[in-house]
């Protein structure tokens, strides 16, 4: 086997064979296979596709390069949620516990922020004490102990996969709906959970910017995911204006706690308790509203027990910028447009989210918006607050708002649940 | 500028800008673009394209990489000649003494073989004593006293290119006309000289298995070499079948002797010729046949003058390969065809080229053909000599020859030289 005939046969439109694409996967996850011939494989993948068998084939191999966790120790059904990326997008925050809540184990395994989108250990982190690193043997404890585990995958699980996904970060190869589901779905099928429900993004602030894009990909992900015994679902829901009135790290926190404390923004709620709903049925636990969990206080006793477990206190006090930039309306009516990727843009900016993996962000940095589309707005109120501990990052987050959003007279409300599929 | 900017252009199908193409061949020059970057481009570029505009600056930048010979010290006018390469392809060694003779200068920077096709370093390398390795001050010294020097490339001509060669080598990402085009130029180009005539091999013995194909690579670079006031002439030469009747280093070093003795297979004495004519005509050398400096030994002279030049000794004895396994001819009839490819693999497998580049050759190895397409045979007579040091490597040679050749009724000549572009 040689790794130009494997480049050559993508390249000139041919179809990967099962021998070809298992053992590509192995030579370069074993460096057999340089990095350099992977990237100008995946770019004839980007550019030529992939069959269905292929991407399952693809999948597998990814999966077999490292361990599957074994999660028959875990006495309850596991349930996990996964979402493609988008701006203010919190919602594993109160997801996890709320799950946990009513009785369904959520063990996962989440990334850190890279470009405008933010990452949910990043989030997490800001919480005082709190580490993203557990063991296997205490992540099975936590998840019988507390029913939830937010935390960073470790480096047994798709090794090849966090190889490859670092090459495409920085070859232009990205955006390919093959590598995009093989990789996700390589390390949630890797991770045991037995349901898996998928939140894929759509819009300005997400990477598919169309539902026919969304949807090729959530098709993609949900036949990968029953073809490997985890029932799968996936909510296309939309990214085209931010989830909430915060983005940024501490700021998403404190947001999240109000959703656990029964109240916070009508969206995060609603699309909160939709994932919750379908993680619930997959797991076979229906006639449960999980409305009940957050109104009770029964998911924030799980979130208080799963900060505690990771070594986080959840009483101390979260940090904040030490500098403050308002931004007010232009004009009377109604905000009838707020672009997701300027907002995510303006946060990254200000210090929320990193440009290279080994960038640090800033726990208080990020975006508080005091109105959301559909809002009335009086000009020179409050529109959005900019947060960050250097004023000097002001001026090029005002930059990326720059036309990013509207005051008219109507607005049309857009579904944030577009599409299910299963 | 950033490499994944670049890269994405052109994976999106758009047009590289010139500052991005002239930081891209920078960057990659210095390390600063990594290997996994560039093969990302190239594949991209190999897959979507190049415009005209594209291919000229991108060899401008890779020309700008390293320097460009100064030959202006020369006294007489300069011409050059490249192949895109083949099998039995010895042509320059005849010609670049030939054209000399009649008072052009040729310097020949040449390279080794690699696969199928034969290098002309490996060649006159089997000459005892002869060096590739000539320093710029003996290269302009030796053209003003021998008129002729091929030699190896220094290390400071379009380093970018030497750096990107080995690179596509390796991913797959050889067979795009804008980087072949690219490549070959912009050596050519740095080269100095002021005429250029390329020999544009066609066939299944050719990197460019048709007319078509070599038609646009001929006419891309033919643009390239005018664009930068090298005047440039292509020929596309016939590569269904091997040139002369030898395919091997040393073997192909006496062949070139019988031609530089007037004497020599009417093919390779032919596109010689058609060569020369082209290189004198450019240089403004019109009214002298080239064909007399066969027959009067002043080729010969230059030959011997330029092999002592560089250290070998043209009265030594050539080496011969240890083992010889001759192939009869399995029937009568007419020798219809003989495949370039299967020659030259077979070549290839007996010693005489390289699978990777730090591989030797073998000196005397190779094929000697004992009939070429048109000619009579008799069943049982020798068809094919086979040379090697080592018998072991005849079996996998004979594979590579099989349904290489066929015995029929008649015989459709083809044209050696197919077209002329300029």
């Amino acid at each position: 086997m040689d790794a130009v005939d494997v480049i050559r046969t993508k390249r000139d439109h041919g179809t990967l064979s099962d021998a070809q694409i298992d053992w590509v996967i192995d030579a370069y996850t074993r460096g057999v296979v340089a990095d350099e011939q992977m990237s100008a494989l995946a770019m004839a993948i980007l550019l030529n596709g992939m069959t269905p068998a292929e991407i399952a084939r693809w999948t597998a191999a990814m999966i077999a390069s490292g361990e599957r966790l074994d999660l028959t120790a875990i006495t309850r059904p596991t349930a996990d949620k996964h979402s493609t990326g988008g701006v203010g997008d919190k919602i594993t925050l109160p997801l996890a516990p709320l799950v946990a809540a009513c009785g369904v184990a959520v063990p996962q395994l989440s990334g850190r922020g890279l470009g405008h989108t933010g990452g949910t250990l990043d989030k997490l982190e800001s919480i005082p004490g709190w580490r993203a690193r557990v063991s296997n043997a205490d992540f099975v404890a936590q998840l019988n102990s507390v029913g939830a585990v937010v935390c960073a995958a470790g480096d047994g699980l798709a090794p090849a996969d966090r190889k490859l996904y670092a090459l495409r970060d920085v070859t232009g190869t990205v955006e390919a709906i093959p590598l995009i589901a093989s990789s996700i779905m390589s390390k949630k099928i890797a991770e045991g959970a037995g349901v898996l429900v998928l939140d894929v993004k759509v819009g300005t602030g997400a990477f598919m910017k169309s539902v026919e894009q969304a949807r090729e990909l959530a098709e993609t992900m949900v036949s990968l995911g029953t073809a490997h015994g985890v029932r799968t679902v996936a909510l296309l829901t939309d990214m085209s204006t931010p989830l909430g009135l915060t983005a940024g790290n501490a700021l998403e926190v404190r947001e999240s706690l109000e959703v656990l404390a029964g109240g916070g923004p009508a969206d995060v709620v609603e699309l909160t308790l939709a994932l919750a709903r379908e993680m619930l049925a997959g797991a076979g636990r229906t006639g449960i509203d999980p409305a009940d969990a957050l109104r009770d206080g029964r998911a924030m006793d799980v979130w208080n027990a799963m900060i505690v477990a990771q070594g986080g206190d959840p009483a101390a006090e979260l940090p904040t910028a030490r500098e403050t930039h308002v931004v007010s309306a232009p004009a009377s009516g109604t905000l009838t447009r707020l672009d997701a990727l300027a907002v995510g843009v303006a946060a990254w900016r200000l210090g929320a989210g990193r440009a290279r993996k080994e960038d640090p962000v800033s726990a208080g940095a990020g975006v508080v918006m005091r109105a959301k589309p559909g809002d009335p707005v009086v000009q020179g109120q409050p529109l959005l607050e900019l947060h960050a501990d250097d004023p000097a990052r002001f001026g090029r987050a005002l930059e990326a708002l720059e036309g990013g959003y509207d005051i008219g007279a109507e607005h049309e409300p857009t579904e944030l649940v577009i599409d299910r599929l299963a």
